[in-house]
């Protein structure tokens, strides 16, 4: 890295890929407040609290205070743990800030690696005058009026009309002779903008768990407003496949399950609409992303399809449908775009992340992981894309766990041994602690493994002192019971079981593609991790329990919500959605349940530690 | 003319505008039964009744045998006039049958115009085999299954899928794994064909009084079944002008308006496919042609542009909109297709027959008129249409006539005057004369005029022998009371002013068209009337009464339903269709009512004689 300027310097943040400015002397945590990174910190900046660790992995520092030489470990400041708020900057810096040490809201809006693409929606809106100020030959129409307006932006040869828009325009046109603002997609005239309104879109990431909708204004792309509601249909099944099945029983709960959606899409669209002083009815467009069973449910489409191998979705191409067709209350001639699913289990949602990411383009080999129920995991090597995607099950989500919940109020989201070897806990919130979340769980895990308390085959050490018992069963006191947290919080030996079996899939699942594409895995100069739990976890958990190969910790990046932001691109670049749509056909899938090798690469990496995962490769791949 | 083969001769039918072959010396009428031209006659050929007259116009026949003699004036004779059982063949011969010698139903089926044009249907099926068979790469959803099947013939590039006909389409796939019939329109899935059906379209001529519907099987393009209803709006207004009116006064009854004629069009279509072995969940494709009133109340479009000037529609452009939004009981995925309305009085119904008669490529000067409450006129001349609108009013349907009724059981349709001045009347079907039908009328005035009755101006002859008295207004009775026909039927002066008015606007539309094509009458070539109206009237009487400039009876073509066979032709032929899109947005419209010459054209052409009009006209264009 090079100086730039006298006193100016660049620090590089990992892994929120951000690079900000700061100047000689002053101290990391004043040049991160003022780029609005916020730090976990309950001191103030005084140096008392020890919260705002961060690692620094090149450039200079000033040396130690007193007051890191106290709070830290030897081996921390060896590994370049300082504080933020002590260590001073002295050059350009590329630093590392651990998941423990963002606020919440921080790690969600981790998206440093979404570019909004140039503006250029498929929505337009065009300003018309009625029949009064029309010139030249004599208008054939209410309609013409508007071409003769805007004909060049709309296409007016190919025109078409939507017959709701069509009423809408010409009362619009008629009624006090004013002028209209005529909403065309496409090239179809949808209708016009109510008075002292815009014309909107909604994004929406469609998850199993999770609802996002994102609002924005598409004379501008300006954001609106965004909410996030649980997915309605959640009670019928907290994962896919029981959800799938549920529908499978009887064809027309399909219709049901559709419903629920969208009728709860419909209710957090009015309030979150309504609040930014918006209506539904100016929701012209709505883009919409998810994983292929939640698309086929959404649209109330077959799923035998997806319930059985090859596991094939209805279609592998976009779609446009009204949304009258589907019961939403927008505009009665808003359209509902759907980009086009992947394969049976990797979605439209991990095509938007493909795109949002850029990962085509970007300098491979480079994976992404969007980690979840099912893990769609991307590998892009001189600009071809593999994809799979594994089966990890809903441990990362709290599901299968004995104490396991969703990252919520008192919640173990994080678990550290001491210097002296105890575990410390990170609770979310004030709440005393009432369970442990996905990232708990893998935090818990590596902290068991540092502490010699779990063995690298995922056994807990029979009479190691931190190992007793709970309910019968080997288990781990995160919390023990009474102490605060009433009846404490335990990591049970079959909860370490779910964890190896999801973890393991994720492993086989990069490591199939890697041997697919050829290349071993030093070669990978970057791996970006997508959607909300991969911005959550702290990377530095996962691959101390080998989740992932032995990569750098510098070359892995969060990304955030890259599926709302892909979503996001579609609505707002026509351009975007095009490219989306060309590179579904390009990729290539590869369907893991009809993979031979899997069973082995499984195995292996099932074990805790890159040395036994490596031993057990070895041995059959010799 | 050129004879061909020795005995074998060529008979060129007018208005038919059909050319048969006959043998030299056979009789006219044994040709004309051969070819299922079926002529009115009561005697069985014996020379008796004398219904089966013809004008002949070119060519060589016997001398007039005695039975001709007595039946035939002089006059009639010396004109061409012969029985058509008693005329013999003695080389080709060019041969005008008047509509009073053709059989009702052989009118109506006059389409010698209509050539289907070649087959190729924007509605298309496509053979394709469940996931057994799939061959090559492996398929990526059920949808590849079809596009590898038939994708060159859908475009499978392009593709686009209706959401119902998707999960159609997978159920049809899954259910047993059979075959399934995918219908694809314009790159677009629809669905599947019913195992044993076929894909059908239906053609649409909704007019103000009588909506006629035409289904066609789309794999081979023919004809399954047809049918009339009566416009069930009419109980709203019997003219567009009372409908419109109705719909003015309160926006909610223009969708009740809507709801009205498409429950018709269900329940007539919904009989019409079940006797012929269809279900209306076979219809994938509807095509609709109407006046631009009929357009917009069956699409519920705002009506307040058509009711004042400048007279402009909402849309001049095609609409393409789903059945089921407009709630039709079709597939559940069909689409309905309606060509552009041209203007506010001249709807795609006269587009449609523009289309049908090939008028733009046809040899002009050449005329087309279709005669009802509006008679819309378009002139071509060197390849260029101009058109327009005349407001003929309902006389011509029998409205406002004060014994006027429709062409049913017992209207008087003809009326004759026989050597000794005498009036003859032809009535419809068996039953006494009960009315006048607008045939009837035309008839009438053509008589009278002949007796001496009636003066060019419009006046009933005072002193005039047949001329008397009804309910204080001066009157020809055509069916005397009593005698038979109860109460009699009478022509009253009122009536006559109403048909000047009426014929005066359509005279006065083709003089304006002329007169803006800067070309004499004399120039024209051919004039195609259209329409039912067009086809029942015979063009001797509207030439009698100058309801037309005086061109030659023999250019004058009786070409029927125009409208509904280019209906037809945009069912079975998408370049029809797209040659009909642009052809409307060629046309040259003429706003008569924003054409200052014309009421001085239209003063002119109420008068009853060519040679009146004549004057009429040469003093003012002086």
């Amino acid at each position: 890295m090079s100086a730039s300027g006298d006193n100016e310097v660049r620090l590089y943040l990992l892994p929120l890929g951000m690079t900000v400015r700061g100047r000689r002397d002053e101290n990391i945590l004043s040049v991160l407040v003022r780029e609005k990174v916020s730090l976990a910190g309950a001191c103030g900046g005084r140096g008392s609290c020890g919260k705002c660790r961060l690692l620094i992995l090149e450039g200079s520092t000033g040396p130690p205070t007193t007051a890191e030489k106290e709070l830290l470990s030897g081996e921390d400041l060896r590994r370049g743990t300082r504080l933020a708020c002590q260590a001073l900057v002295k050059g350009d810096l590329k630093i590392y800030i651990p998941a423990s040490s963002l606020i919440r809201e921080q790690r969600l809006l981790v998206e440093g690696v979404w570019e909004a693409p140039p503006f250029e929606p498929p929505v337009k809106v065009v300003r018309a005058r009625g029949a009064a100020s029309s010139t030249g030959g004599p208008p054939r129409s209410d309609l013409s009026l508007i071409t003769a307006s805007g004909g060049e932006a709309v296409g007016a040869e190919a025109m078409r009309t939507d017959l709701e828009g069509l009423k809408e325009v010409s009362l619009g046109l008629r009624s006090g002779g004013s002028e209209v603002h005529a909403v065309f997609r496409d090239g179809e005239l949808l209708g016009t903008v109510r008075p002292g309104a815009g014309a909107l879109g909604v994004a929406v990431d469609l998850g199993t768990t999770k609802v996002a909708l994102f609002a924005h204004e598409l004379s501008s792309g300006e954001a609106v407003s965004s909410c996030g509601i649980p997915n309605p249909q959640a009670p019928y099944g907290e994962d896919v496949i029981t959800r799938l099945q549920h529908v499978l029983e009887d064809r027309e709960r399909g219709n049901d399950l559709a419903r629920l959606v969208r009728e709860g899409m419909n209710e957090a669209l009015s309030g979150m609409l309504a609040a930014a002083g918006y209506s539904t009815r100016d929701v012209f467009e709505v883009v919409l992303v998810g994983n292929t069973a939640m698309h086929h449910l959404f649209l109330g489409l077959p799923v035998e399809g997806l319930a059985r191998s090859p596991y094939m979705p209805v279609t592998h191409l976009p779609l446009e449908v009204k949304a009258r067709d589907l019961g939403l209350s927008l505009h009665p001639a808003a359209m509902v775009y759907l980009p086009p699913p992947v394969a049976g289990y990797v979605g439209s949602d991990h095509l938007a992340a493909i795109c949002a990411t850029r990962l085509k383009e970007r300098e491979g080999p480079c994976l992404l992981l969007d980690i979840g129920t099912n893990t769609e995991v991307s590998l892009q090597v001189e600009g071809r894309i593999r994809c799979c995607s594994c089966a990890s099950g809903p441990a990362f989500e709290g599901m299968g766990i004995s104490q396991g919940m969703r990252a919520a109020e008192g919640a173990v989201e994080g678990v550290e041994v001491d210097a002296a070897g105890r575990l410390e806990v990170r609770v979310i919130g004030e709440a005393p602690p009432a369970g442990i979340c996905g990232s708990g769980i893998l935090s818990a895990l590596a902290a068991l493994l540092k502490s010699g308390a779990l063995e690298d085959s995922g056994r807990l050490r029979p009479g190691h002192p931190g190992v007793s018992e709970k309910d019968g069963e080997a288990a781990c006191w995160l919390v023990p019971p009474g102490k605060g947290g009433r009846g404490g919080v335990a990591v049970t030996q079959s909860d370490i079981r779910e964890i190896q079996k999801a973890k393991g899939a994720v492993r086989a699942g990069v490591e199939a593609l890697l041997a697919e594409a050829g290349i071993p895995h030093t070669e990978v100069k970057e791996v970006l991790l997508a959607g909300a739990f991969g911005s959550y976890l702290d990377p530095m958990d996962i691959l101390s329990i080998a989740m992932l190969p032995p990569f750098p910790l510098e070359i892995i990046r969060q990304v955030g919500n890259a599926a709302g932001a892909g979503a996001r691109s579609m609505l707002l670049s026509g351009d975007f959605r095009r490219r989306a749509e060309e590179l579904a056909g390009d990729l290539d899938y590869l369907e893991l349940s009809a993979y031979p090798p899997l069973a082995r690469l499984f195995a292996a990496s099932m074990y805790l530690t890159e040395e036994a995962v490596a031993r057990a490769m070895s041995r059959f791949k010799v």
